[in-house]
């Protein structure tokens, strides 16, 4: 994916599948992790623009304009980007995903597992 | 909290409620959060030990070393912490949050709205 406005919105909405590529120095970091496993990638989101505080949510001029930090809208001072994915691979250091909802390129900053806490509706 | 020994390791482990303090110049990024919304806070975990990438899970040395991004370790090479909490009181650029699970004067990155998708086990 590489055009921002053909981008999804979010990662089930009709992201292709998509391959991580994580530097050779980390390749102990994804021990442990399956295919299956769900996992939570940290990008950062270069191409966002970082001077906005304020946005109308996904992007619908008819919505009110809504702060940044109460919306997963990409452009934010800080362009951290938090993707839920499935594994559906795994080739040394390249993990292949479902559910990626970023561009082509996006820097890689952190894979976490996913916690029932971030799963449980409480 | 200040002392990362006795901290929680995760925030519905009795982390005591905490006040989110952001800078002036962002003071219209947190505008539509309301008190009772959960948000995901996403810091820097300053204090991580950064050349780690295995680990004991939970830090109990009788589980086997696994590759830090299958787990939720602050220790890896990108110390992103995120904390999925509940806004309890606004005031300003001040948000006053509960299980938060961080020491004090951990760096903030950026908040962000939890998503059906963060949360729906699929």
């Amino acid at each position: 994916m590489t055009d921002i406005a053909a981008a999804p919105k979010q990662g089930d909405e009709g992201a292709p599948d998509a391959w991580l590529v994580l530097e050779p120095w980390v390749l102990e970091g994804p021990e442990g992790i399956e295919v299956g496993d769900e996992v939570i990638v940290v990008t950062w989101l270069d191409r966002a623009n970082r001077d906005v505080l304020q946005v109308h949510p996904r992007g619908d001029d008819s919505r009110a304009l809504r702060g940044v930090f109460g919306t997963r809208s990409p452009h934010r001072p800080k362009p951290i980007g938090l993707h839920r994915v499935e594994v559906l691979s795994i080739d040394g250091a390249r993990l292949q995903v479902r559910n990626l909802e970023a561009l082509d390129r996006t820097p890689i900053v952190d894979l976490k597992a996913v916690l029932s806490r971030d799963i449980d509706e409480r």
